[in-house]
């Protein structure tokens, strides 16, 4: 990519997020807007949003979006710290550098915009590499004094927030699966019979899960039904009741109010002859089984139930409103069959999508995409276009692409059985990371014949030299990345889809949204997305560090957009007290061993061999800093300590609220599908679904 | 190797076998060997040791050699029911199958003595695979069967032996480690406040451990001293005290016992005064902290104490008499450091010992010797030395390079800071285990430049194949190194080594050996070599099942040999209850699918593909029975349960002897470097060391 092609790709994002920020500006105050940009306020605030997500402190983020919402934007905080010094020492000392070096033999300044970026990178110098070596170490240096800094602050706050929480279920719950039943007993009284015996003075009640698959589905029917009732109740211009309305769209025929309440009382009906029988017969070999104290419900997790393993099984217990109910129903061997089925389809996703950017990455290889489509020859010799098509078309097709991933890897975690709308999310967290890199990073970066040269890992000596050769190469494409990634994140400040979606709502008039309703944060998307960009930065932080100022403004940008959307747009829908923090930590460890491995094999290739063996300690000392890490906070993270559980159990001991909380315990965990329905009656009062959690 | 060969290898130690054992049977009740044969018993059995071995029944092994002794003799049981099974299949079908093949054209039964062994191995048939394929299955399917059977056995036994043992201190007590101390406090208080804080109503009473390794050094000179005090004055021809006795082999000069006698004081006073000195100054931040259940000392141990993970660390608190005190004095960056190098001085073990092999390994191959040193072709062609050299020398070199490895191996995992002699021996067991799997197996498969071949384990798809091509080529090594070990296994009943020592004792009078202390069992120098044939016995089992004959007589050799000498020789050092099983269990999955891994491979090599592909699902299977096993058993092995632990304390609640155990329990866990010392005065009373746990 030449300097020209560049700067038109910065000048079109830049254009783009400008006006993109400008119609947020515009539009967010104005009332049928309201309900996209601002649903969790029932008015548009006055002040500029950018000045007030600026004056935000973190507990208001805090109040607003949980821990969870704290931790997310101090990913932004810890990065833009980071990438502020790394971006100080690649712009301020290396670019010169680089800048000056011979090996391109371009050292003037007239008509730089043809010269090729590379002209900025590493590539154009060969000897005096010192710098660059001392840049490693120090960029290593700030980044882990910063994790640690990070990881130290936010264990704090995780302690802080347990120690100030008011009693909560899920601290004094434990989730027990595989029951085992003696002949003729129930579930129930088994529970009863052995937390009686072995938890006698802490034992305080339990909760059988019931089979409610059936159930399950005749809610969602009357869910519906109800829906559509109260949509056409609501639709303003009503036709006379002779005439009955034209379908719209083919979604609606014989629009019949009468009608639609009688099959709606008759689902009831069925809803609750289902509910009675599924209480009396189905059980299923797990409870819920509360205790007395935090301590106690810690004790019966981490020591194990029975003398047979496989049987009184025992978890934390996630909060009531988090359970993922259908989990529940199925058996241990479905789980166990859907773990490697899983397993199987993360890695077909990855080799499909490795085969759809092995073809985007050929365009931005001119030449290569003339050969392909010779009949475009023309076209693509317009030099706008030329620029357009290499800086700029590959980076949309793979954003477009990747953003229907996300729901993908949490429709497979939901597969894996995890019991807490939480734990799927993390699960997809990790996976969606993986998916990133391989199919993002390492995909772009082994060009042409993916697939043939992955047999690079199967050489771990010749990893470094590979990387030094394959890495560089595709500096330009990933500068490009990171420019068109601005209109990306800024798009998320005018929810684009959400929008659309909104003003077809608005057009139809038939199926409005719950205008209450605000979405929740999809921390399993926006997490991954957002430390790949750490990793570009902190690799190409010495091979091309022309990529760090657009990555500080990414990181920026994301910072005042996210502490806005989180106040005005997101409802936390779970919280789970900063549990994503440590995903972070190990991507950060993770960038950082790949830009030590590709600095070693840059220093070989660039035969300054005394540099890349002086650099072999650094990845050692990291993986031993992450240790300690891993030893010294990921456990609080897992689990509070005795230290906390009985501070915080002494602490509440005497206050009289506690008798009210220990008898709403006893409740907590019944089914929401086992709960008394009665849309039919009383539907108009109502606005919030009935069965957000199902 | 031609039969003949492997006729004078089974002649030669058939013969040493019986001559081992009748030198047993003569020896074992002469008067002066009955303290190496059967130390354990003061005097010599009167029936036949074969008959008493065979007619002793498990309860007699328990009583005598604890746990883990059942657990060795239970290797012994599977070991010889599976192979039972294994060698009826092999020698039974597949090896007549194999002799009938015609791919080395010798089908004919004259002059069979001058035929290669090969002649009985898969090499000798092309078609007709289809029993060599359903013996692999049915062979997986006997040894799953027999793996769940024991390990559900051994865990039972496990459980039972929890519930009928006396209470013991380690049940009662944790090891803490990390503890932080506030300025001018001691660790003695800082256990007490934290303890009475948090588990106020179990908390019992704590030890502190002392830095004594200064005073370990000076005991130990002591010790040394009073032996030596104590053989001059048994020494019976002792010269009248005017003619000092001359030095025997330089090791005892001027043998004055009323110098030896003040020196001995000398030692002891300052003994006396560094424990004064220990006692009032240098504490480890380190404690034993009773409690009074064992559940609430599990309560300790299970949930993380401190809301720093790197502080107040629990863990198990071993054995009083198992506790290995040195450790106490490594730092955790020592410890860090130290296995670290233990790591690196492995695999540099590991590597020495491959460069020796490979050199032993070409004595099997007479040219290549005869190339190597001309100067022996005369006597090399001399028949009965040839066959000599060619199926006996090898292996005997190796047995006796390998019988050094085990204590290097244990050296090297006291270095790692385990603070217990049973967590030494079981990491020791392990490193063993690996160490002979690399050395003796895969070394000698992959004969010539092993380091060379190590690649076929980067490249995964292609390891059947390699295999299926290298296993069989060792064939007869391995059979005549089976053959070799029948000697060796036997010459553990002489105890050939233990035996000179004790003539040499005797004919040197002055430094006689504590007769009455009995040695304790290596397990882990002997697990890992039994095991060893295990995966000889297995991987060879379908391609030269001639091999298997052998096996099973080293078995039942082993079988008789150890019921005796765990009742007879060895007194228990530590009851780990068992926990060197699951060692057993992993390798003889690995041994499984190593054995699955080379069918593949052979039938790809013998072209009969389908085989090769319906056998694929063979290691999916072994490998899911073992996480099943590891599911359903291992924890039994790391841990007690809820319901053991409370059901044991419900049980000895109301016992009258509880309050004086209780009381015991207080000082159970006194360094011994710390206890009192009197050896000047009444040492001829006392025969046993006094420092047996240092």
């Amino acid at each position: 990519m030449i300097v020209s092609a560049l700067a038109t790709a910065v000048g079109v994002n830049l254009g783009l997020t400008v006006l993109l920020v400008s119609a947020y500006s515009l539009l967010r105050r104005r009332p049928p807007f309201v309900s996209v940009y601002a649903p969790r306020r029932p008015y548009a605030p006055l002040e500029s949003w950018l000045a007030a997500a600026w004056r935000r402190s973190e507990d208001d983020i805090h109040a607003a979006a949980g821990l969870d919402g704290v931790v997310f934007v101090r990913i932004f905080v810890f990065s833009i710290r980071l990438f502020a010094v790394v971006a100080v020492v690649g712009v301020g000392v290396l670019m010169p550098i680089n800048f000056m070096g011979d090996q391109l033999r371009l050292i003037d300044f007239t008509d730089l915009p043809s010269k090729s970026v590379d002209v900025l990178s590493i590539s154009n110098v060969q000897d005096g590499l010192w710098l660059h070596f001392s840049a490693v170490y120090i960029i290593t240096g700030v980044a882990c004094y910063l994790l640690y800094y990070e990881y130290r602050y936010i264990s704090d706050k995780r302690l802080e927030y347990f120690m100030t929480s008011k009693p909560l279920p899920q601290y004094f719950t434990v989730l027990v699966r595989a029951i085992p039943i003696t002949d003729g007993g129930s579930v129930s009284d088994a529970v009863d019979k052995f937390f009686k015996e072995y938890h006698s003075s802490t034992y305080l009640s339990h909760t059988v899960v019931h089979q409610t698959g059936k159930l399950r589905r005749l809610l969602n029917e009357t869910e519906i039904m109800w829906r559509k009732l109260k949509n056409l109740k609501y639709v303003p211009h009503r036709p006379s009741t002779d005439n009955p309305p034209k379908k719209f769209l083919g979604l609606f025929g014989r629009n019949n109010p009468g009608k639609y309440q009688k099959r709606l009382e008759d689902l009831e009906e069925n809803v609750r002859m289902e509910q009675s029988d599924a209480t009396r017969r189905r059980e299923i070999p797990a409870a819920f089984v509360s205790f007395k104290s935090r301590y106690a419900s810690a004790n019966a997790i981490y020591i194990r139930q029975s003398d047979n393993p496989t049987e009184w099984q025992t978890e934390h217990a996630p909060d009531p409103h988090d359970v993922y109910w259908p989990s529940f129903s199925t058996s241990f061997m479905e789980r166990w069959i859907s773990k490697f089925v899983v397993f199987v389809a993360s890695v077909l996703l990855i080799i499909v999508f490795l085969l759809v950017v092995g073809f985007i990455q050929g365009l931005t290889y001119m030449d290569q995409l003339e050969a392909w489509l010779p009949f475009l020859r023309n076209i693509l010799e317009i030099a706008i276009v030329s620029q357009l098509v290499t800086g700029y078309l590959p980076s949309v097709i793979l954003h477009f692409l990747s953003s229907y991933v996300p729901s993908i890897m949490k429709l497979f975690s939901t597969m894996q059985g995890f019991v807490s709308v939480n734990g799927i999310e993390r699960s997809a967290c990790n996976k969606m990371l993986r998916f990133t890199i391989w199919t993002v990073f390492f995909a772009n970066v082994l060009t042409g014949s993916v697939l043939n040269q992955l047999n690079i890992f199967l050489d771990p000596k010749e990893i470094p030299e590979r990387l030094a050769v394959v890495v560089p190469a595709q500096a330009s494409f990933f500068i490009a990345y990171v420019v068109t990634s601005w209109t990306s994140i800024t798009s998320e400040l005018t929810q684009t889809s959400a929008l659309l979606y909104h003003l077809w709502g608005s057009c139809a008039k038939c199926c409005k949204r719950e205008d209450s309703e605000a979405p929740s944060m999809h921390y399993h998307s926006e997490i991954p997305r957002i430390l790949l960009f750490g990793l570009l930065g902190l690799t190409y932080s010495i091979v091309a560090p022309l990529i760090l100022p657009f990555v500080l403004t990414y990181f920026c940008l994301g910072y005042f957009i996210f502490r806005n959307q989180l106040c005005n747009v997101y409802a936390p829908k779970y919280d789970t007290g900063g549990r994503f923090w440590p995903i972070v930590h190990n991507a950060t460890i993770f960038s950082l061993v790949l830009m030590h491995l590709i600095s070693i094999g840059i220093f070989g290739v660039k035969e300054f061999p005394f540099g890349s063996s002086l650099l072999v300690p650094l990845p050692i000392l990291t993986l031993l800093f992450h240790a300690y890490c891993g030893n010294r906070f990921y456990p609080i993270f897992e689990a509070y300590s005795t230290e906390s559980l009985i501070n915080k159990d002494i602490q509440e001991q005497s206050k009289p609220e506690m008798a009210e909380f220990f008898s709403s315990l006893e409740t907590a965990y019944c089914d929401p599908a086992l709960k008394p329905i009665q849309r039919s009656l009383n539907s108009d009062e109502r606005t919030a679904p009935l069965l957000s959690s199902v």
